[in-house]
């Protein structure tokens, strides 16, 4: 995969939570991904197709750090996860990659965006069924952390 | 959501059993889904986006009916949900999108495909974070049973 397509989703991810939720997330180092567990309690994925590239972005959020999250963006409280919850991931994940489509578009990959999909549920699994490795990104905020997953064909 | 979408995705995954696992597999009735549960427990995942249309399309399968097909298509028993049988539901995930691909731009609905995710572990909730409702289409086989559940935005 080429690191090109890492570096928009970063960025995207950085701004969307520093200017929707006053929250500073900071990146830690990318490693490929290797067991199957997702890191997070509540995964947003969101399929990205364009006629020559394709690719999946994944956010999964530990549970303290989207309750959060929800809680600055909207201003009330959750204090599990549920529907407004779930919801919101999905709105990250789809500004996120809307943010970064936008980047790759000016370099010169174009593609579009697919519907998000939320997952949760405890010890779920997800595994991107790509050809070319899957490149995870840490990420730490004063609410705890999560991790992005990307993977990328061109 | 227009209605015209779901038909070429049922006839594509019935085509891809009986061709590819020489199983036969019956679409019951079709319903709006109202609770986020995954209906299954391994769940294929997959993007669609055209500069009109977009759409996620998820295949979850039973733990008896995903061990049949795979042991069908590669002619090896597996006892237990492993790579092998995630990767083989992220392929028929793939196939069958493709399939209703073809026939959908016969109709003048033009996508392409993101990269396939899926998901596993027990108890997983899968949540399409659509505005338009998501239509779920159970299929009964002699191995067990699966779901179909598509969202499309045009």
């Amino acid at each position: 995969m080429n690191v090109e397509f890492v570096s928009p989703f970063l960025s995207s991810i950085m701004k969307v939570l520093s200017t929707m939720a006053k929250l500073e997330a900071k990146a830690g180092k990318p490693f490929y991904k290797k067991s199957e567990i997702a890191h997070g309690a509540v995964t947003g994925i969101i399929g990205m197709a364009g006629e020559k590239t394709k690719g999946t972005l994944a956010i999964s959020f530990t549970e303290p750090v989207i309750l959060e999250i929800t809680k600055r963006m909207l201003g009330e409280e959750q204090t599990e996860i549920n529907a407004t919850v779930t919801d919101m991931a999905g709105e990250i994940t789809n500004m996120v990659t809307g943010g970064a489509k936008n980047l790759l578009s000016e370099k010169g990959y174009r593609f579009d965006m697919a519907i998000p999909t939320v997952v949760s549920g405890n010890g779920h699994v997800v595994n991107h069924k790509s050809k070319t490795p899957v490149i995870v990104v840490p990420f730490k905020t004063e609410a705890g952390d999560f991790f992005i997953e990307i993977c990328f064909e061109d």
